[in-house]
């Protein structure tokens, strides 16, 4: 940011009075711009023992699979956002189950939150404009070396086992920047 | 936003190439500015069988008791923005515990996250800037009446049901716009 979005002013970086961080902030109108993680809300759709995944058509990661997921907008709920995610990116409506997994990835200020969720029949779109190709897995068919992000993995991997176990868990995690060099893990 | 904060051209609201919703964007430069909801990080901070809670330095709902909690920042974990809130409102360091409730309050564009956290002492800040009065309370004597948000307020009530049912349990919800006008419920 290096101007203001109020007044065109240049911003500068300076701690305000009683805070501890430095804000862009407005020596003319005096607004400090607050910039705070964003949301990244997702689903883990599922229908009988499968799981759908979709071939991401966009970067970064484009070509890998992934959960259906992208940034929660102003003016809707956690599961709202994660429903109008699948749905824009799978074609499909999904009923929003338990909450599966929110995990903090700090080094690029976002959290990923991801809910078990049921869809009403195997039908889905064969590709949307943000997805190459969409799929419904065995879990013995995931495509574990081309999963596009860390938290997927993680939310995939977690849920595989909570099934085996017999009990669905709710997992809070974070992901370190070392994590990011290993995707394909 | 008015102007653009990459180069003060004014910004114009249209729906971008691909997109659905109107976002700020510069017709000079391109660049398109997204808003997305706000985190809200705090805990619920226990010490043997007694409660923290905070009464509010500043406004809104300056004089109403709360959970200590406030704005996650860039760069940290949720566990870590709700420790360091925990530590700026009532001096104490408190070790995180169990996700306790994930609410969404889409009116206002923010999701609010509580984590049950232990105190190591008894020990803490008499005030804070952010807080005129920090205190122990046991359940019986919780001023209901004077806590500043239903978000708070529903944390509280759910964990005390939890703890005489013998389960604490994780709990997603929404906060819809008629239960911000009954505050004092």
């Amino acid at each position: 940011m290096k101007y203001c979005s109020e007044c065109a002013h240049p911003v500068e970086y300076i701690v305000p009075d009683g805070d501890n961080r430095e804000r862009a902030t407005c020596t003319q109108c005096g607004t400090i711009h607050y910039t705070n993680p964003r949301i990244i809300a997702g689903t883990l759709p599922l229908f009988e023992d499968k799981v759908m995944l979709c071939r991401r058509a966009i970067e970064p990661r484009k070509g890998y699979w992934t959960l259906p997921a992208g940034f929660m907008e102003n003016g809707e709920t956690l599961e709202e956002g994660a429903q109008r995610e699948t749905l824009e990116e799978t074609g499909v409506e999904v009923a929003i189950g338990q909450l599966l997994a929110s995990i903090s990835v700090p080094h690029i200020s976002q959290v990923h939150i991801f809910f078990e969720a049921q869809m009403q029949s195997a039908e889905h779109a064969a590709s949307t404009s943000e997805s190459l190709e969409v799929k419904l897995f065995s879990w013995n068919e995931i495509p574990w070396e081309e999963i596009a992000f860390p938290t997927v993995k993680k939310t995939l991997r977690f849920y595989q086992e909570d099934m085996l176990a017999g009990h669905i868990q709710t997992r809070i995690l974070d992901i370190q920047p070392q994590e990011r060099l290993k995707v394909g893990d």
